[in-house]
């Protein structure tokens, strides 16, 4: 093992392995309010390349952003049921407006609110009662508008980026003059996701439809992309809602038609959050820290300079700059290549390894030999940590952008094979209970099996901590019996554990 | 008067006035949330605008993002006194984390907290709090992080924009090793904010130092950029607080120096937020709604086809298309240009207005006509809603960059010769009474008078409405006396109504 690698390894305790390659990266880190974390700026970081990318595409597709309040009045969280019930337990409520003196030298909430407020734990609500008032006519849809926000889910049980309290995200929501524009939309956004997912993030994703169980609450229909870590547990990546015309009631969002008809309007709502940091820690690092694909990577390379004397630091800085100069003019995959020199005062090998867990693709050293000999001597973050290569500097220049292509390629393909080989085909329940039982030795992943889809087949699951992820869309079955209640069925479902 | 002009006019009721560009120009609405808006696509695409030069400015001088949680634990909350003073007032409290049937058909508050969380008004407690954890030695520091975020501020008077209980900002909050550094650094971003705010948004604004009573709680200086609205009434644009070692103090951040001798940190934070758009709103718009620089318009062109038969239709588009990618291609400003083709089948007067209310600096007119003789007309936003200009396309391609940059200086000098002629020196109390009572008659504005800096002559001016905006920087004076006390004075501060 390495001496700076990651203690404990992936193998050894997954969990905590995956809080040391936060940590240890620099991340995020949790805060002194309950549930809730810091994004610290590497982390933050690679938040904004999410955004901006995600957002461009979201724009591409005829979407707007927009901003509505954070709070959402108790009154107008009722008007859905289902829904309401689906977030009652983990609100967090404001119910004063103003703090006091306590009389013993400290303070108290003061100013009790006539009707008290939610924290938004998703905006279908508020955005609802704004839509009643924006929408008349056919003419006024469709709606296509986006928004990027906090949100809050009280968690009992948190992890950095996985589940937390607060968290950022987009949440689009859509308003539709029918149901198959609607649906198309959710699928176009379905398909958007992984698209995203797949070539920015290089997490492979399955998508698929969410049995009734996992629905979100007050959805006719949740389609999902569900993404395997290297744990073998699954991981819901991004969700698209067709909400029928439930919002649209609850919300009275209604128009008159062509015809002059009142009709309730068709929406949808989809959204990705800061989760996917926790995917894609998980789908690429390794025991050495964070791995991050290219595409996605704040700096794709760092230069590192090396010198001993005052007069070698000159020569060796001006080469370093040059050469990020050059590179940064250079064009992948639509945008300028990002080069960060690190000149920090720091000792070499603790500036490499920091680099190193920080996940940065290509690590170039930079020292006086190198510039007598003209050569570019770097470390790609895919390989070996020790596994140096020595390419003239005219070399390096036409081959970076080949580089980071085979990296961004080569994670991707690394994360498909991992899935392929702990996803299982299981025709009986023997074979299911053997297979998730089995956790410790093998490692158990997707088990994928002809099953019908009832709230009763998932509650018996529960003591093997394993759910159904997905019914996979687009594929094609012959019939088969369900492997839980023997009845027949074209429908095959997957099933994990899931994040 | 034109037809489809605003009313009332800002001569008639300004506030109302206000009130009316903002709706029609579509940029944001009330919602049932007390004292929080909706921003609209429109609202939003300035405030995508704001923020993206703004940041691109913000991390050119060395500053990195990051996200700190929304809620701030009580006993955080009261470490720095003063500060919490400042904002006891007026925050939104949690006090439970789940709802519960109210056995009424509703549901109630539930799960009591054993601390309540304030949402916050501002950070500099959470990121305090962290700050003291992440600095150790004088290595650590400085620290240059800035967040995007929401706040909230419990308001009894709100206004679109301008006074609302949630708002989005920018906070920067930074620490240093010593104090020099630290007042360097709150300068340095009070320039940025002058620069940014005068040469996109086209503002002119006054750098100035806060007095006592206008100084953000816990400061030991406000710095602020002041502007001046067409009502005459000054508006923060911006604030760069100096805040010493107090919240260092209050929240022990603490480093060991090059001697290893343990220090308090020197902090700065700055801040500004979407009350930006009203200052934008009300120091370029007229009597026929929104005007925007171009620098800051989402779209700068929109192009409005205009065609009676189908045949003529498809031309005419063809033509448009062909427009827009030309322009497209330009460069202004280091950005391409951003052209809209306005499509919808639409009255072309409806669709000329709206886009007048929406302030687009170019609305192109292109119709048969001018396909046939090959030329491009068009209207300024800036001159008079009927004043076609006619140009051969070929010019009109090769001065389209010419008239924006016109535009943009043009508007700034406006405003600037608003400002010169609505700013009077004052020599005496009499003088500044008349100057103030006067208000419906002629209009005042900025009035600048040796004056001392204290809380009692601030007082004795809340019944002219009247507060001291600012001490002005880099301005040199001879020696005068104060107009309230008679007292030997070099100092100047100008004062005016206020928003």
């Amino acid at each position: 093992m390495q001496k700076n690698a990651i203690t404990p390894s992936r193998e050894e305790n997954y969990p905590e392995w995956y809080q040391q390659v936060v940590g240890q990266a620099d991340l995020a880190e949790m805060s002194p309010v309950r549930g809730c974390m810091v994004i610290k700026p590497w982390g933050y970081a690679i938040w904004e390349r999410i955004q901006k990318i995600l957002d461009e595409r979201l724009k591409a597709t005829g979407h707007v952003n927009a901003y509505f309040p954070l709070l959402i009045p108790l009154s107008q969280l009722e008007k859905e049921a289902k829904h309401i019930e689906g977030f009652a337990k983990e609100c967090a409520v404001v119910t004063h407006h103003r703090l006091i003196a306590d009389g013993k030298g400290g303070l108290k909430p003061d100013g009790e609110l006539e009707e008290p407020y939610v924290i938004r734990p998703t905006s279908e609500t508020i955005i609802g009662t704004m839509y009643s008032k924006w929408v008349q006519s056919y003419r006024d849809l469709p709606i296509l508008i986006n928004q990027w926000a906090n949100v809050m889910r009280w968690e009992m049980r948190t992890r950095l980026f996985l589940r937390t309290s607060e968290f950022l995200w987009q949440e689009g929501h859509t308003a539709h003059a029918n149901a198959l524009e609607a649906k198309e939309e959710t699928l176009t956004i379905l398909d958007l996701y992984q698209k995203f997912v797949e070539d920015i993030l290089a997490m492979p994703v399955i998508k698929g439809e969410k049995t009734e169980s996992e629905r979100f609450p007050g959805a006719v229909n949740t389609y999902c992309i569900e993404a395997m870590m290297q744990d073998g547990k699954a991981l819901q990546a991004g969700t698209s809602h067709f909400l029928g015309q439930n919002f649209a009631k609850g919300y009275d969002i209604q128009f008159s038609d062509q015809q002059g008809q009142l009709q309730h309007a068709w929406t949808t709502s989809w959204g990705v959050s800061t989760r996917l940091i926790g995917g894609l820690i998980m789908t690429h690092s390794d025991d050495n820290g964070l791995v991050l694909p290219p595409s996605i990577a704040p700096y794709q390379i760092v230069i590192l300079p090396i010198y001993r004397q005052e007069e070698e630091r000159e020569k060796v800085l001006a080469f370093c700059k040059m050469l990020q100069e050059q590179l940064q003019k250079q064009l992948w995959q639509d945008e300028r290549l990002r080069v960060y020199i690190d000149q920090r005062d720091l000792q070499g090998g603790e500036k490499n390894w920091q680099w190193i867990k920080k996940g940065v693709p290509l690590r170039l050293e930079i020292g006086p030999r190198d510039l007598a000999q003209n050569v570019i001597s770097f470390y790609r973050r895919d390989q070996e940590v020790k596994t140096r290569i020595n390419l003239a500097s005219d070399e390096f220049m036409a081959q970076a952008s080949d580089i980071l292509d085979e990296m961004q390629v080569h994670l991707f393909k690394t994360a498909q094979d991992f899935r392929s080989q702990h996803t299982q085909e299981i025709n009986s329940f023997e074979e299911f209970q053997a297979y998730f039982q089995n956790q410790k030795d093998t490692l158990s992943g997707f088990a994928l099996c002809y099953a019908l889809d009832t709230p009763e087949i998932e509650a018996r699951l529960k003591d093997l901590k394993v759910s159904a992820r997905c019914i996979p869309l687009g594929v094609e079955h012959s019939e088969g019996r369900c492997i839980f209640t023997g009845e027949k069925t074209a429908q095959k479902i997957i099933f994990a554990r899931s994040y």
